[in-house]
This record gives C-alpha cells, sequence and structure tokens, in this order.
C-alpha cells in the first residue's frame, strides 16, 4: 500500500542556523516540496535583506529544490515602506516563545503597518498567546484576532499552530482568519506532556492541551478545512537545552511528519484528506507554487532514531507504521 | 529578627531508601521534630511490620530525636486484623503518582477495612486524584472524599496535598476531612511549571495549578486553618530520574522548608499563623506528642545549593532571606 503526495508544504517550519540549520534543512526538503520559514532568529529575521539571506543560507542545506518563502519578523521597527517584495509578516507578542524577546507590545501601534499589508496582499502570520496563565493564553487571544479580522477585512490573518477549541470557533466566523494545525498539537494532549511523566520532548509553545481542544483539531484536519493549512512547527533545540533546567520549547518533528500523519489519518479513516491539508490548503491560501514534487509513502514501519544531530527528535525510538519511499 | 518554633511537624513526607534515605532523613531530622513518613516504596511498606522496620531504618540516619509516624500503604491484601497498632493507613488510587502501582482501583471494598479504622482511631490519608485529564483529577476526586465522609463519619480523612479550590471549598462542610498542604502548592502555579522555560525540578503530583487555586490554599495556609497540617510532600529523586526523558514526580523540599515559609509568611504578614501551621495542627489533628524541640530561623540569607547528594534541592541556587540558626 502507498500514498502519493502532490508537493507536500509545510506553512510553518524552522529551521535555525548554524549547525542546527545543516541538519533540519535536508530533512524537511526530503520530505516537503517547501515551506515557510519562522524567523525567530537571534537577532531576528526583520527585513526582506535578512530574509534573503537566511534563504539563500538555507538553501545550501537543502540538497534539492525546495520552495521558500522566509516570513519577516515583525518588529517595532518594521514601516510600510519595507513591506516591498514580502509575502508574509510573523507577529509574536513580546515573550511568548523561543526568539520572541523582540516582538511587539501594542498591537494598535501597527495600524498603518496592516493597511499597507492589506493593500499589497501580504499576509499576516501570528504567533496568537497573550501573557496571561499559561493554558489561557491563547483563548485571552482570541478577542484580539477577532479585533484585528474585522479592523482589517482585506488582511489574510494566519492563526498560527492553533491548540485550543477557543480558535477552532473563530475560523468560520471571519472571512479573512486562517490557521495552522502542527501534528504534536493533533497526536497529544497536556496529559502526554505531563499526565505521568513529564516528557520535555513534548514541551512546546503554545502548550498541549485538553483532549476537547485536540478533537477539535482532528476535525479540522480530517474534514482537511479550506483554511487550515499544515504547518509543523518541527523546532530542532539540542537535547541539553530541551531537557534538564534549560527546558526550551520545541519539538523537532520534521523527520517523522508525513509518515506520523499517514499514521494518524489512516486510523480515523480520514486519509482521502491528507493531500489537501499537507499541500492543496496551503498552496491556495498562501499563493505559493512548488515545482511539483510526488512524495510516496508506502505502509513499511520507521523506526524513529533515538538522537538526530544531537536533537532528540519527536516520537524518538518509536515506530510508525508508514515510511518514505 | 528570629523566629522560635516549638517542635515543627512535617505531615507528609517521602524519606525513600538507601542513598537517598542517607541523605534525606538528616535533613527533615535537623529542621523538624518529627513527621509521617509515606509509604510508597517498591516494594510498599504495607504491613506494621514493614513500617516498624522502616522506621528503624529512617531514625538510624536521622542522627537526632525524631518522632516518626510510618504510614501503612492501603493495597487489597490489608485486612482489618492488620490494623492493631497502625496509625495511618494511606490510600493511593491506582497509577497516580510516584510509587502508586500497588494502589487502590475500587475504594467500595474497603467497607469493612474503613469501618474498622473509624473503630480504631486509625487515620485514612488520601492521594486523591482519579486517572482522569491532568489537570481535572483532583476536582474529580471530590466527591469520592464527599462519599467516604459521609459513609465513615467517625473517620478521620486527610486529603493530602490539596492544590486546588474544589477541595478547600470540601474542608467546612465535612467535620470529618482535613488536609495537608506543600510549600511548593503554596509558592507556584502551572506558569511557573512551563509557563516560560519548563523546569523538570517543579513537576510534582498534583501538578501546580492556577493563581486562583494557589490564592486558597494560602488563605488557608496563612490563617493556620484549624483542619490543615503543612506535609511538604518532599520527595528527593537523584538529577537523572528528574530532568531528561525519566521525567519522575516529586519536589525535593526539605531542605528548604522553614526558611521558605517564613520568608512566604512574612512576605503575606502571615508570620502569626506559622507555629500553628507547621505544628500545632498537625498535633491536634494526628495526635502526634514529639518531644520539644525549639528551631529557630533567623533573618539571614540561606544561598540553597545547586544539589544535595545528586539532588536539585527547590529553589537551587536561589537565596532565601530566612536560615535556620
Amino acid at each position: 500500500m502507498e500514498i502519493k503526495l502532490v508537493s507536500p508544504f509545510d506553512a510553518h517550519l524552522h529551521l535555525r542556523d548554524g549547525d542546527l540549520l545543516k541538519t533540519a534543512a535536508p530533512i524537511s526538503a526530503r520530505a516537503f516540496a517547501g515551506a515557510i520559514a519562522m524567523p525567530n532568529l537571534t537577532p531576528p529575521i526583520a527585513s526582506l535583506e535578512a530574509a534573503n539571506a537566511y534563504k539563500a543560507r538555507i538553501l545550501a542545506h537543502c540538497g534539492e529544490p525546495f520552495e521558500l518563502v522566509a516570513a519577516i519578523y515583525l518588529t517595532p521597527a518594521l514601516a510600510a515602506r519595507d513591506l516591498e517584495g514580502v509575502k508574509i509578516v510573523k507577529l509574536y507578542p513580546i515573550g511568548v516563545t523561543t526568539g520572541a524577546e523582540s516582538g511587539v507590545t501594542d498591537i494598535d501601534r501597527y495600524d498603518r503597518l496592516f493597511g499597507a499589508m492589506s493593500d499589497r496582499g501580504a499576509i499576516l502570520s501570528v504567533h496568537g498567546e497573550t501573557n496571561g496563565e499559561v493554558l489561557a493564553r491563547e483563548a485571552q487571544f482570541a478577542p484580539i484576532y477577532e479585533n484585528l479580522a474585522k479592523r482589517y477585512p482585506r488582511l489574510k490573518i494566519v492563526m498560527e499552530h492553533i491548540s485550543s477549541i477557543a480558535l477552532v470557533n473563530l475560523l468560520d466566523r471571519y472571512e479573512n482568519l486562517f490557521a495552522t494545525i502542527t501534528l504534536h498539537h493533533l497526536l497529544y494532549t497536556l496529559d502526554d506532556l505531563l499526565g505521568g511523566r513529564l516528557n520535555p520532548h513534548l514541551f512546546c509553545k503554545p502548550i498541549v492541551k485538553t483532549a476537547a481542544d485536540r478533537g477539535a483539531l482532528r476535525k479540522l484536519a480530517f474534514a482537511a478545512h479550506p483554511k487550515v493549512s499544515f504547518g509543523s512547527d518541527s523546532a530542532p533545540h539540542l537535547r541539553a537545552a530541551k531537557e534538564g533546567a534549560s527546558g526550551a520549547a520545541g519539538v523537532f518533528s520534521a523527520p517523522v511528519l508525513l509518515p506520523a500523519l499517514a499514521e494518524l489519518f489512516e486510523a480515523h479513516s480520514a486519509l482521502g484528506a491528507l493531500q489537501a491539508f499537507v499541500s492543496d490548503n496551503a498552496r491556495r491560501i498562501y499563493g505559493v507554487a512548488p515545482a511539483e514534487k510526488i512524495v510516496t509513502l508506502i505502509k513499511r514501519p520507521t523506526i524513529v532514531p533515538d538522537e538526530i544531530g544531537g536533537v532528540v527528535p519527536l516520537l524518538a525510538g518509536e515506530t510508525i507504521a508508514w515510511s518514505l519511499a
């Protein structure tokens, strides 16, 4: 048994830089036709120039054609005149996740910028969490999404890595709200992270939530809801940065994404939705057109390595029923 | 400035066995006049004979007089005839925490035992969590506490290490329900565990919860509510068992308990309640009478070591405003 996916696209990917980039880039380039590279490096990728240089560094390690969109980090310095050639601007409220130290405090300050983005058709990609109590942060951000959606009705706004029902409920209420969903938010709940033993390798922002939240996300994914793209939010951190007291947030899912999605979708009789979820929706929503790349999955077990380039991948040591051919 | 505490008592303490016991026992014996030693070893301390042998092993390492009550683990094998000389029986619903593999599945099976405990004045100490979703487990246990309290009105039931408002609300509703509260549930919320970076050294069962839950616990502690004893639930695990993928639940708070409590109570103008909270209430509730021991705290900084006997203590590397004299 096999599945042929046409041009899978990862709409939310962290590739880092330096040695981690060398590890991560070829893994994603092998399985996907393209990706949106997130800009939360240190310093952030905050201009088109920096984004183009970063794209070149990424592509140098991909080893095959890869359609890359490098998102621009929204810092207070970004102005309407900097938007020329920019496709995606990423908004991090200050301090909410890895590399969000340069983010935004007062969204109202960006009225001119968001207006100019609407005019140019640039997309606003948002890490939608407040600085409130950790499990409530995403739900507390819902009214902010609603305000943005109403105030800029022509601005395409992507609610990134949604993890809770509160945001699922917004999707059909505002024409200009879209979303990405990760593999790990489809697979896990808070109980997997800390219900038994503590598993630092499932620690990410936003935190995985309840079974009800996961159920709502699965419903969207298994129906390939047309406003939802697959975005892995795969984010490699060295083992030492994840374990012990350093406790960095992020899940390195890139090495297992398509096999694990196939296994999950198959288990829920949703394989028919996989192509739209991992590719067609993103191509339509983002207007990207990667060169056609057929990725074949076969029903043969993948044994996930314990570590890849010093990074513990998602499902380390476990077996997935599907493999990349 | 100094505080003299008369016979502090730790009503919920894990001392382990072997090398960990050698580390833990003298630390608690130095600061406290006595403690209730919890029985979740492997195999569990499930008979009076095992409890007496364990007490002897503990006392051999205490280095000074220490009034020990060793609780008996409630396994399906425990019968009414085994209660002779038993002061405290500890109920672990199966699988809910470290060493709960031998615990109880069906509380209704113990009707005769609980009846016999009522007759003898033995105390039922309970880890009150279900096997439900991790943050709801304690609240889901509330009706089980209510059933026990109603069915055995003469049985003293201690709700151990309460962490949520749901259980705080039961305390004044049932005459025979009591509680212990830990230091870490008074200090932390889920945000400290995983709101920023992940801190495995704050991972415990029950999980630390919201600011509202912590607020309700603080209100009880700062008023030295007469049905509440201080019980640290201090539980040493070697660093390697806490960090990385092994992720054991438990916080080693014993090395910092009284100084950290003094600092917290002082910050909330509640020092007047400290004596009752850390000693008088437990002596009355449990009917224990340790030899008088005056423990003096002075307003001089404690710098908490990074590691003690291979175990990372609570507040490792931090400074507390008070010290044991």
